[in-house]
């Protein structure tokens, strides 16, 4: 009791922990499974293209200067850190590129970078088989979406959801890792949401990336804590002063157990083709299918008009972005390098793109029209060349939900994402693990190839 | 620019950051300065009475799996950390008897604990005088009180303000302790921000202490990132998303460069004679004052009436406490041991006084009413005793800014916290360092005391 108790509320958080507490390997459906194991391979790849990135070596001399325990491996750096400090590093390198998977079921939220990032170290502490690690990541998306959905006003209340659901989402998988029973699994998650933090005054800079590291270290935090005894309210989302009530305007509480058990949000997980904010995504689509359609000369465009979901504006709206970090909330440079390159991966965001002379003068002849009745999947794009308008109109963005990336299109990502740091054997095999990681005894095999 | 920018914004982040960065130690007035040493006193008597606390046996516990490199002193523990963990387990040792200082001018906020255990961790990095230390103390004041006046909404909103804006605090008092520019010292206040949580949910739960622990970890994480170069938003007071929106319903960005360099929010600080909730003050002041003006026999009590502001029962509410951690969120029991033994300090709120059926029974006897027109700082108290009433009011609480603790006062409860866990030599030596600390050369020198 933290408080003069509402005798009213539904015990929603003790209840949701105590279906996690008892979930073993075999609940997991074999489409959540498969899921799992898509978003194992796709984070990876991720992490790895992120870790030369220049946000991980402020960061990373910060934490070889406190140097914890060589306990967990930061990936590709030849170091290991402790168990606090690798997913800080990890997360990070995962989440700077923006290339990480998102869930949009009724939130926004990369769930891999805080909550993988937090199991990684954690596998690293004592043996962990792969089933029960993709039982615990599957737990984690349960926990930080569903929190999300007990608090619909969250996002719009200009919370970066990476980090505040990122830190509820990796206590519950962390504690899921460590088998912890119910009324402990309810004080991880009470001590995850209790650090919860990240403001979208950050998108654009350093901190973006840094909010998914730090959810991932509160994770493995509140885990490690309440294995001790250490607790919290057990009514942290809906208590008087809990989550859903103090980070929305509208509370929920009753949604964390809406069709648990058998709605698995992991199986609503969506993966990036592009390296940047998802809302651009139908953007890009639309306007790589009208070059290709009309063989078009990005010299000759005289205008690209879109139209799209209002976040189009509010989250990606960077009109004149000077670094790589900012063109990633950019709307006029995506599309305008998407007309260029006929691509919108890594080079594409890098900081000489954002200054690049064709890029700017492009993307200044991008107008941007939001619309209440699309979709975050949904938009339209329409250039003009020479007078004639030409049009193409995207009903589901690629890697969304309803129009996923296949396996063959995430395992190509991930090949191009992990070849160049850890060379194509090496890659090979993770790719080969990781599609078969329910049946690996010990992570620690798959963490030796990441090194 | 992470967004859009609001052009029409006053850029008072920024400003405040140029302000604070240009500090020098001769420029802070001479009842700032003893302040700042009266502050570092009774909180050095506060961490050190919390060591032996089994809350911090659990973070200890923790921290010593993943231990960082042997950085900075943790108190009376015989034990270094790495200075990301050091300031985890003495802002939670500082915090967890609520016996430390409180700032009550417009917010309620802890604002020593995250703060000077950030800054007791850094002064082991580098030599720093005791000058400079009180003046980024100070600064740390400037910062976490102000960003709390710019968000006037944050304290109903359900926010635990000593993690929130002690991470904010914690984070500018670090970068002023590594004399960082204006422009990283903005940053570093951004990247603190960004870290900014902990939930009123979890008052009377170990939480509310890793609260104090995270906030000021938090800062040293911010301050040593941003010297590197790590950015942020620089508008992460007043921007669209910042924190003066998000973290409050009402924002008034404007008021943290009120007055900035001519009030300094140190000298408004409040000390505790009591080990609780700071609105319980007043309350207990009553008790004891009725208690002594009528030599009461607690066992004839038929009933204690206390008026007083509401937090009284929205913060203090708890009817019922079944550990010490509750009890100080408690106002019947408060008034209850208050009565019985005269005092409120830390034996009232150990484990065993909250299950004391005398307490119990007496606590049962206790009737609160709220008043609007009253003052957090004031309160009357009515005891009925075979059929008669006596009365006391109290204009201002014991220790808050308008009847505060004299420096005798506050040595003798230093004196009375440190004795029993560094003895009374050592205990001594300290005070007198503290006394004249802005004379010390390197502030090592009074860490190596609290060994």
């Amino acid at each position: 009791m933290s408080d003069a108790k509402p005798q009213h509320l539904m015990p929603v958080t003790q209840e949701f922990c105590a279906h996690i507490a008892k979930l073993t390997p075999g609940d997991l459906p074999a489409k959540a499974l498969h899921e799992g194991r898509r978003g194992v391979l796709d984070w990876l790849g991720c992490a790895l293209a992120g870790v030369h990135h220049p946000t991980l070596d402020h960061l990373i001399g910060v934490l070889q200067e406190v140097g914890g325990r060589a306990q967990a491996t930061v990936f590709a750096r030849s170091l290991r850190l402790g168990l606090l400090e690798a997913p800080l590093a990890n997360g990070l390198a995962a989440h700077v590129l923006d290339f990480d998977d998102t869930h949009m079921g009724g939130v926004v939220l990369h769930t891999s970078s805080p909550v993988l990032a937090a199991l990684f170290a954690l596998a690293e502490r004592r043996p962990v088989g792969g089933a029960a690690f993709l039982l615990a990541y599957a737990a984690g998306f349960e926990a930080g979406v569903r929190t999300g959905q007990t608090a619909p006003g969250h996002y719009k209340g200009g919370w970066h959801l990476t980090g505040t659901l990122g830190s509820v989402a990796a206590a519950v998988a962390g504690g899921k890792l460590l088998d912890l029973d119910a009324p402990r699994l309810t004080h991880a998650m009470g001590i995850g949401a209790t650090q919860a933090a990240g403001m979208q005054q950050n998108r654009g800079t350093m901190c973006k990336s840094l909010h998914a590291g730090r959810a991932a270290s509160n994770g493995v935090l509140a885990a490690l804590l309440a294995e001790r005894g250490f607790d919290s309210s057990s009514e942290i989302i809906e208590g008087r002063r809990g989550y859903c009530r103090i980070y929305s305007d509208v509370a929920k509480p009753e949604a964390l157990l809406d069709e648990l058990g058998t709605r698995w949000e992991i199986t609503r997980n969506g993966h990036k083709p592009y390296a940047c904010g998802v809302v651009l995504h139908p953007v890009i689509d639309a306007v790589i299918a009208l070059r290709t359609k009309y063989s078009i000369d990005p010299a000759t465009v005289e205008a690209i008009e879109l139209r799209g979901h209002p976040m189009l504006l509010s989250t990606t709206g960077v009109a004149e972005p000077t670094t790589g970090l900012q063109s990633k909330f950019s709307v006029y440079h995506s599309a305008a390098v998407a007309m260029i390159d006929g691509a919108a991966r890594i080079p594409q965001y890098r900081d000489q793109r954002a200054l690049d002379p064709a890029v700017i003068a492009l993307r200044r002849k991008v107008v941007v029209t939001t619309d209440d009745s699309l979709g975050k999947d949904q938009a339209e794009a329409v250039v003009v060349i020479r007078g004639a308008r030409h049009r193409v109109f995207i009903q589901h963005a690629t890697g969304t939900c309803d129009n996923p990336m296949s396996d063959e299109a995430i395992e190509a990502k991930f090949m191009d994402n992990a070849q160049p740091v850890i060379g194509a054997d090496r890659a090979g095999k993770v790719r080969d693990l990781v599609w078969g990681l329910d049946r690996v005894g010990d992570v620690r095999e798959l963490v030796a190839l990441l090194a």
